[in-house]
């Protein structure tokens, strides 16, 4: 059960929706993951402290006010608007979880969102997805929702989601959230081990520009109450195999989805990374691609410049010898063995970076470890967004 | 004993010089910083090699190619330039420093800069810090040099240098050279540690665009030429003090230069870090503050944005508390203890940035530990210039 609806916050031209409602069936389970930051947000704080209870019955997000860096007055907040939704609901406190997205630092009256939720829970309908997921957008230029459906031994199960992110993990308007649920019964302690595998080839394996914001917050729901499956008691269970392959295809669009969106972007850029020492290490080295300013403006601008991928691979710090790297762009290799193949034509991979779907693929040359990431190109588009937002 | 000339390595039109050699007596002393890149340039290996000897009669800078990623003939043009440079001098091979700064993963003939040395050997003259200074330039708009005098005991010696940079950091045409030289008499092992230490204040505290060189190199000489001086035995001899507070400013001074000229800078960005749990703790939060995009946009559209900062200090991964975090910017308090102030008038903040010089001050509240980094805004220019660059 879900709606969304302006109540207020946003105070962008044509009140945009600002306050999202998700009502979830008693004995709900829940895991979830949220930033890294060491200054989060109140609501952060307050999903950590309850997430251990494993159940979830409410899901209240607001968008433009993150309810971050507001002090004692921003658990205030948070307070407020458990002990309304709790009630309306009629589910213990620790089962409501709470999300605010947008700008850091400025207090919204204590019970402010508290007011809105009668109205917004009487508007509640199983099927208000999209309404849900524009609800909780800030500079996102379109809404982002996924699908799949799997099977737990011979029932099928669905998992859908929605998210929202721009600057990616930036703090004023641009926090990534993403909610998922799913009507499998599983256990909170297996969704929690099943969602922290699925994120790191998902959410944590996209940035668009290396900022983090003090509001990240991914959920993931278990009704139970699809068609009855064999029980699932741990995340090896070769019975949930096919479930966690479609969270992970669902949060991995979800994700692609809050790349393409990155503020500025033109261009998709994949990023495949092997023969590492680890896949962790793999990951390392991907996202400093990824990150690196001059990576992304050579996209921008359709220069095949190698070199700086070399630059970027070597500063991750990570386990990496020049005369074992290769380097390929579009499915065509430039360099093996540290140095630019003897016969390497430009022309092939100028005509693939004309495109809006890049792809790198780099050879650490050392081991197995692998992994994928995601980035988006670094424009013009990005400069103008995040040097005027906020006047 | 210096001098500039142009062999034919940049393309650029106009003809600019570079190649460079700096002569040193013999005896002259050395120390050396390298980029902590794990792909680094056939001359950082070079010179990390001959470093333990501690002693330098010649170093030859060429600008315009980077010998980094060239394989083993990147190995093979050291060798031939070394040789060439150790038979001109008159030393052995291993006094003879090499550094390159240009495009990545074109390899150079093997035996070009040798041909060139005679020829530039026969031109060192001991006053061509101008000409030596430009001979060493890529992207940079402007030569950067600094100089200072010191007293060891009651002899008055000189620190001088020169130094390029702009990308700061970048692999193409803005790697980050140094080159300190200094008439005092010091050990190669006390000379070692006053560098490192300088240059965790100066070199190691700036920031562009995060990138780091394959290239990176400093360098500090000490000729003994000056007049005869107490003799320094160890780093912390009271004797010393006041030389490493002049190398610290030399150092500085060349670092904040770079950091200027910054591809597409318009502001150069100070902050200050305070109250953190350590030194060094200090400095990775200043960093992370320097080197996020979103506080580099704001500071380039002159928008009084703090809860950007908020977020750079979440994201360094170091000790911070939210309820306990002061900023102030222009020297005007912003927030304290984890809130916006209450009287806070953003005015002024808005006219300070304004300015082409931007103080942020972060007190974490936690500690005693300080440091201060160096950045520059993040503008339509850097993207112009590295979207653009290579094509």
């Amino acid at each position: 059960m879900l709606a969304g609806r302006h109540v207020g916050l946003k105070s962008a031209p044509g009140l945009k929706d600002d306050l999202m409602v998700a009502r979830l069936a008693p004995g709900t389970t829940v895991a979830g993951i949220f930033t890294k930051s060491r200054c989060p947000s109140a609501p952060v704080e307050w999903c950590r402290a309850v997430l251990p209870g494993g159940k979830i019955q409410a899901i209240v997000v607001n968008s433009g006010n993150a309810n971050a860096f507001t002090g004692n007055a921003g658990d205030v907040v948070v307070a407020h608007t458990v002990k309304a939704a709790a009630k309306l609901v009629g589910c213990p406190r620790k089962q409501v979880f709470i999300a605010s997205t947008g700008v850091i630092g400025v207090p919204v009256p204590p019970g402010y969102i508290a007011a809105s939720l009668p109205k917004i829970v009487s508007e509640l309908k199983p099927n208000s997805w999209r309404r849900a997921a524009e609800a909780i957008l800030t500079t996102d230029t379109f809404p982002k929702g996924a699908m799949a459906t799997a099977r737990i031994g011979d029932t099928q199960v669905t998992v859908a989601g929605f998210a929202k992110g721009s600057g990616m993990i930036a703090p004023d308007m641009a926090t990534m959230l993403g909610f998922v649920f799913t009507d499998a019964k599983i256990p909170a302690r297996v969704l929690q081990t099943v969602l922290k595998a699925a994120a790191d080839k998902s959410f944590n394996a996209i940035t668009v520009d290396s900022d983090t914001s003090t509001s990240d917050t991914v959920l993931l729901c278990a009704t139970g109450k699809g068609a009855r499956h064999k029980p699932v008691k741990s995340a090896r269970d070769g019975h949930l195999k096919d479930f966690r392959r479609a969270l992970e295809a669902v949060m991995i669009d979800l994700a692609v989805q809050v790349v393409r969106d990155g503020e500025g972007a033109q261009k998709l850029i994949m990023i495949d990374v092997t023969g590492a020492v680890s896949a962790q290490s793999a990951r390392r080295i991907g996202l400093s691609v990824a990150n690196s300013p001059l990576v992304k403006t050579a996209v921008a601008g359709e220069d095949a410049n190698w070199g700086r991928i070399v630059m970027a691979v070597g500063k991750a710090g990570e386990p990496a010898d020049r005369d074992r790297l290769s380097i390929a762009m579009g499915g065509v290799p430039i360099t093996a063995a540290g140095r630019v193949l003897d016969d390497y034509d430009e022309a092939p991979v100028a005509a693939h970076l004309k495109g809006s779907q890049i792809h790198i693929a780099i050879d650490i040359g050392l081991g197995r470890g692998h992994a994928r990431v995601w980035t988006c190109d670094l424009t013009h588009g990005y400069i103008t967004i995040n040097a005027d937002y906020r006047s």
